[in-house]
């Protein structure tokens, strides 16, 4: 059985206490807040659960073995570190930590105590997303031309985080995921319309090699709520929309082909290659299920998560290119080539 | 009787043809290409109207007062110039010409003959971008905040022109007319997949003064067609989806207000102000009609046209700068501040 | 303090133990099922309250003042007249019971006993159901012309009751509430591809006073969901979709005005009338818990429930009558005149 | 070259004409109309056509090979059996005649005479019937369960036919079509909101052999336009939305299977069987291109054509039945079992 110690019970912290309990060989044994309100909450549902807004305690119980983290961004370094100090597996709330600096020493820190350190990437979970990286690993697609995703609503403005951090994150680890390869460059354009506030609107475009570009659109003031992603290759092309009640993962059998222009001298034509759309089942469980599982699978057999440190790191740079150059108005910069932790 | 010429008759040609010959006031009387199989379907259609392959000919003719046309860009800024200095009135296709500086001096020509000059920014005659425009310079919508537009499909591949010039030149035309005023400065990225090819996907950023912030996505390579426009305003909000069979235009009384923070230290909370949605009636007239119309009274009264010179040129000046920042993977490139055509 | 016993803890008990719970003024005591499985998650979910497998005791305990039956239609009849004999307040699940003889009893049993008698009929409680309501009344549609919905998907068959007494009671409580008539005459089909089970596809018609018409498809068969009802009057139309995220109420400005024909002797042409389209902002409570705040409502001031025993009656011989012209592939069954409970 | 005739020159005689121009070994040599704006407007577009309002001349006139009729219903008897006693080939616009009696007796002329009569049920020549019929024949549904249609929209109310024979003749003839079988009976509703004009809506429901359902949904008042037919089996489904402009026909692996109960006594469940969902590729040639092709095939071949009188004497057999069920407010109306024309 491992002990788990929940830090952070605003609006992530219950999802992760009630899947811990869910999940055969963990149990929630603590839960750690600054707001009083939200300890009484935590205590509304676990009834008989201790809670304290002594973190640091929290964090120094012998009888815990592992520590879920949902706090704000700017907490993850200092609370993770402790914990692994500590000995504690950590899980940590996207994205891992505020800078690739922070994120690189939580690497070492847990490499060297052999614990575990997970961040969470929970689209990466899901059985659309595990379906589409088949799809594009085993080159049903053909050479692979561009991801696009969209991620707009009306809703939480985050004061700690701009636009990139709070919604990009999770088109970036889905794209590490999927593409299984990182970016060499971002131009990153966005705007804030809350005066002092963070960016609110923001567009991403990332080069990877081979001619593959991404793009990510994220907007907290959109009228209407979209979360599609494009994936275009040669061969055929995924639509996945994640807020399709079924079929959110469509492959078109489309493309194009080059032929005799029909207009001469006017334009050359590439012709509609087009075929059957095809919607495939997917994995139902929920995604947070999925993931603590494995969580508890690394510690028990030490193996490397999926959404480990190295692509919490992976993100995080994106992260961090993205925002500089949106600051810069779309200015290119370069992702640093060196292999991270080693 | 205003006698009209119509030179170019592959896609669009026949459009301008029908047009004009159901608008009152003109006839067309000759039709000119390069391509005898297209003046041979533009007989079919209208039997015993004037053909020739002779385009030189056909915009000197002393008995055609008027000249649409309807060629690849390269050839528009030739064609017009000739027609000009002959004399006649001239409607080109989108876009003006392949540089402002040929922009520029189509102008000039005009306006030191006296001559309507008139570019076929089609949208702009649509009910439903008449009615956004309405919305948006009422201040209908408060503060402007974004205005957000995704084209893509899979399809026709121009040799001639990337993508930006192809499809971007739609949201451009509509955005000038829209918002009423030019982008400082515009950062641009994008791609071939065709070897050889041009750009067939795009990304464009525009900035504009008083924080607002434009962005285009244009795409020949999606396996959906998607046409939507968001423009969010501080007050109400529009989505444009010109695919919607009726209701084309929605606006949403919706925006954000800031609140007192439920979460403490975790986030501060941009409340959701959600009203009705309205979807408001709109003219189903035809737009290339409208245009056509549109291009009668202006050579009848010698008023600017909407989609005059001008506006051909500042549309120009928009791609040219978004090409050069896209061959520069994002630069922000400024638009000159100089005013046009004096 | 109203204390509550709750019978029934299947698919809907727990959701009413819930609001119950919420709502200010009501506590759940105890939960009764025949099921020990499901009294062990009333405790997981409640700690301490009381459970039981006998009803029986339960309903006769002199600390509860009010009970909440969630169980098979089989049953609501005996359970409730004991409860009501009892001296409880009852809500029940729909529909309120297997026969109009039944739902008789009931009323009058708990008009003898001043007690409140209330059935579930969840949706009149809702935003989109309500604001309907307003619409229709207020003469907004005009002269009513036809209410039709559809209410299909794939999932439950029920064994005890049909698709009718399953899903279309849903509709007909609806019906009975926005329109505030009730129907003279029913003809219904239906089909079972289950064998030896109940019919598992309806299509029913209502007919009313001044012409107008009533239908309702339900299926427990079909690939998609559909949750859609369409009220036409003679000025204005609305398409209400349970299953959009927002703007579930759409108002249509729309209508037929006749015209001179343009066909002559072929056709009479009804013209088109379009004007907006208007999706009004709807409260966005949770159904249930207003009306388990209008059942505390009515337990206080004596007042009659806006889904009294009187509408459940009236759904109830909707229901007798559409099996009944069911089993007789269409033939026109006449509902009696006669007025409930007087 | 078959020299053609067309009658009846108002909504979908152009498009005959079109069509039949554009088809190799057709030529159309008149138009009649009674309609001398119909006449011009038919020389407008086929310059030095002969056109006349004597349709009886037409009819006779001995170069003329095949007649296609686009006239109101009440006329096409008298007009199809002057054709075929003249020795023409006719194509009918649907339904084929008013009623039975009269489809019975151009079946018995045309067989007679050996000429080709066909009747315009353009839908079974569009690639989505096309794929449906191979489907639902194939076995790949399974069991055929049900058949349900709704074809609704606000718009031309006819005065010499119901909505029944306007809109629901389309249904009964691709239901024809593809279950290869006809109903038994049938129990139809409807009502009439134009004062003194026949039904605008109408709710059909057929039953055929082996608890097939079917069920059509014809309305001309609704606020939208709706085109989508269910098709259930015991394996797979169909959703069939003729208005989406790509993926028309949608199949879906989805079913029930009968699985123990988690309730115990509150309910059995059928459990979801869900698999992929695929959207066949659909050819995509004009469905009227199709259907004239083979109008010439079968005049050549002197084959019975796919939509011949007989096909035309079964779906008006269902008019029939449906328009007296429905003046009987539901009253169940058998189908003579007797085979046509023999």
């Amino acid at each position: 059985m491992v002990r788990v110690g929940v830090v952070g019970y605003g609006y992530w912290g219950p999802n992760l206490a009630r899947n811990f309990n869910e999940v055969a060989g963990f149990r929630v044994v603590a839960v750690g807040d600054l707001q009083p309100s939200r300890l009484k909450a935590a205590t509304a549902r676990h009834p008989g659960i201790d809670t304290t807004t002594d973190i640091a305690r929290l964090l120094a119980r012998p009888d815990i073995d592992a520590v879920a983290i949902a706090t704000p961004v700017s907490s993850h370094f200092d609370l993770a570190m402790r914990a692994l100090q500590n000995g504690k597996n950590v899980l940590l709330e996207k994205p891992l930590a505020s800078s690739s600096e922070q994120a690189d020493r939580l690497i070492e820190e847990a490499a060297r105590r052999n614990l575990v350190l997970m961040v969470d990437h929970t689209f990466v979970y899901t059985g659309a997303v595990k379906k589409i990286k088949d799809l594009v690993q085993s080159g049903e697609l053909g050479d692979l031309y561009y991801y696009d995703s969209v991620r707009i609503n009306l809703g939480l403005f985050q004061h700690d985080v701009d636009v990139i951090w709070d919604l990009a994150v999770h088109d970036f680890a889905i794209m590490d995921h999927v593409l299984a390869q990182s970016p060499g460059a971002v131009s990153a354009t966005g705007i804030s319309h809350v005066a002092g506030g963070p960016e609110n609107i923001s567009y991403i475009t990332a080069f990877f090699d081979n001619n593959v570009i991404a793009h990510v659109h994220v907007n907290w003031l959109a009228p209407v709520k979209i979360r599609r992603t494009l994936i275009g290759g040669s061969r055929k092309m995924i639509v996945y929309d994640d807020l399709e009640p079924s079929e959110k993962v469509k492959v078109y059998d489309k493309g194009i082909q080059l032929t005799d222009s029909r207009e001469g001298v006017y334009q050359m034509l590439v012709g509609y290659r087009a075929g059957d759309m095809w919607a495939p089942q997917l994995e139902l469980t929920e995604a947070l299920r999925v993931e603590v599982e494995h969580f508890s699978h690394c510690i028990e057999s030490g193996e490397k998560p999926i959404s480990g440190g190295e692509a919490g790191l992976r993100v995080v740079r994106i992260l961090e290119a993205a925002t500089q150059s949106m600051k810069e108005r779309g200015r290119l910069v370069e992702l640093s080539a060196r292999s991270p932790a080693t």
